[in-house]
């Protein structure tokens, strides 16, 4: 088994198809990974993208992962049993690399892991999830607990769209929505939180700041929003202030969700001894794409577990079929759905069901991407190229 | 003033001229920037590079920083005297850059501005360290205190070549050496230390292990090398791993240097918040160009300096003409010298004189990198492609 070819595509990701709404100017990557591997008498060929939220690493991946992948040997990519191991692949992929400085690398290389368990799982002739579950000794399921994500500022009639959407999502199967916070004064938050909650309970609505609050104006919103009773509130302040949120964890009371900003294990490490968090009641959003790609996030489960946490804390970011798959294979506490944003990747398969809060699982092997109608053609465009 | 144009490339830089001596693998990027400023009726052009022992940074600067610089307009990029202020620039560099995840954009956005402050050194007409001294009103000076930097495994006649090397720095004016440790056993490092003290004292001779050992590895090595009274041990663990690193604080007497594979004010807030760091005593070996450069690095030394530290602790990474200027120009303890390895760009000017373990400084404005024979043809080519 060899890589046969990599092709690595810059595509603009937005939030909104509303192009009224503020897009965010973000990118990502998506990848092409052609194996030597056959199913069908074609080439096995895995697709990964950079998640959303943050930039393509399409430079990155050209300059200094692909090329090590594609020089590995059968030796250096197969099981025992002769058929892809990501879990090798990624020590190619990292060979060399050197401490410290775990930014936009750990994204390119989470994009090419996310394509070989994509390719890996369609060797297995199974979807992700049941490859993962297999793999690391987890009970099957076929469903996954989501909750919706969106409530971006709309720049017009910003209340009654916010209301809508979460309306939508409600309609929609959806029993819990997080809504994002942290870029007007804190009044108008309250405001953009109160209608939410003239719609859904506390226990049902999430709040995410972005990480856009100094450490004071952190300490004030928690203040402000602890009577709601919010399921969470996430990304407060720096991600690397570990000071401040643990200030936020001796004062606020209801549960914190952070993560998302953090893309290593020596990092969360840190998370771990410096932030104060609380084993029974924060959520953890690390995005498996972002942080060096799911060996490493299965690292990052592990350290939180010997600390005492149960991965029922784990909600991975993202909200597309990678983060579902991730969370059902690895028997996580549910999964951030992006049914309306960050198109064509957001959201589950085409036609997904979503029940009192349960998503149901994908059936077609690997992780799905290809049976995206919206998606299909650059997939297809991208691998021929 | 506009930015007209930024060429960018990828070159190698390795340790040492002899091929038989491991490299490491490790790529620069160099960057040309031509600015629509004119000196003698030419454009004045900036030259930078990623310094040196990361990786290059091409295709993010391509992807996602030179763009932005040039878009940027007059009013985004110069001073109220008109001229060329990288310290604007470096706001458009940053524009919309998420918070966290301080690893490879760090060095791209570095390598770019290094250039921007060739290019407004030359537009001032002067040399880099000047406009520092300057812009950050600092006593001019005429010298920089020095240490050269080398002694890596050489794979024959180890202890043997690595004297030599040792008495050639000495020979060429400079009174203290740093040599590398931590990849063989410890028994192996110890006979290294011991043959280099047989040449100089405790002292003047400083050990890097370029986080190479295990927490329980970095205690044990530094209880070996405690009773030698070193000038600093660097790098003993992991850069993240604030806790080893307290520990090592407060087990080892003598100094400790880190900062070298930390990118980032609030990663730098972080060692100073839990790794136990001794002002009076220890060394910070962050490298400007790899830490979102000089504006970024200027908060670093504030930020120290508002902890009690004193900026004569700060001893740039790098051992090139920017790390040089760089501490002449912000009153730094001093620079890194390589002299012999990381060619074209390691040591200072061609003919630069070491005395006393002191080097001279350039004279010609900006930083000069194009006053090197050797790297002079690149330039050219690069500034002109």
């Amino acid at each position: 088994m060899r890589i046969l070819k990599i092709n690595a595509r810059t595509v603009e990701i937005s939030r909104y198809a509303d192009a009224s709404v503020p897009g965010g100017g973000l990118t990502t990557t998506v990848v092409a990974v052609v194996t030597s591997a056959e199913r069908g008498g074609r080439p096995v060929t895995g697709y990964g993208f950079s998640s959303i939220g943050r930039f393509a690493q399409t430079g990155l991946i050209n300059e200094r992962f692909a090329p090590r992948l594609l020089a590995a040997t059968d030796r250096d990519l197969v099981a025992a049993d002769g058929t892809l191991d990501p879990t090798r692949a990624w020590d190619v992929l990292m060979k060399d690399e050197k401490a410290g400085g775990h930014g936009e690398r750990c994204v390119a290389v989470g994009t090419l892991d996310m394509a070989l368990w994509d390719a890996a799982a369609k060797v297995a002739d199974v979807p992700l999830h049941m490859l993962l579950q297999r793999r690391f000794a987890r009970a099957q399921t076929n469903r996954v607990a989501v909750y919706a994500a969106g409530g971006y500022d709309f720049p017009t009639n910003d209340i009654e769209r916010l209301c809508d959407e979460i309306r939508e999502f409600l309609d929609a199967g959806y029993t819990m929505v997080k809504i994002k916070i942290g870029k007007k004064a804190l009044a108008e938050d309250l405001k953009r939180i109160e209608a939410a909650l003239s719609i859904v309970s506390g226990a049902r609505l999430a709040v995410d700041a972005m990480n856009r609050y100094s450490p004071r104006a952190a300490l004030e919103a928690a203040h402000a929003i602890a009577p709601y009773a919010l399921r969470w509130f996430e990304d407060a302040s720096d991600p690397l202030d570990f000071d401040t949120h643990a200030r936020l964890c001796a004062s606020y009371e209801p549960a914190l969700g952070i993560g998302e900003a953090t893309f290593s294990l020596p990092d969360a490490r840190n998370l771990l001894r410096y932030a104060g968090m609380r084993p029974a009641r924060d959520r953890l959003i690390f995005d498996p794409a972002h942080c060096y790609g799911l060996p490493e996030y299965v690292r990052i489960i592990e350290t939180f577990e010997s600390a005492g946490w149960n991965r029922q804390a784990f909600f991975p970011h993202g909200g597309h079929l990678f983060s579902l798959h991730v969370a059902a294979g690895l028997g996580l506490g549910g999964s951030e759905a992006n049914p309306r944003i960050f198109q064509p990747f957001g959201g589950f398969e085409d036609g997904a069901v979503v029940e009192d809060g349960f998503a149901s699982l994908p059936s077609i092997p690997g992780i799905g991407f290809e049976g995206r109608a919206a998606l299909k053609p650059l997939l297809v465009d991208l691998a021929t190229q």
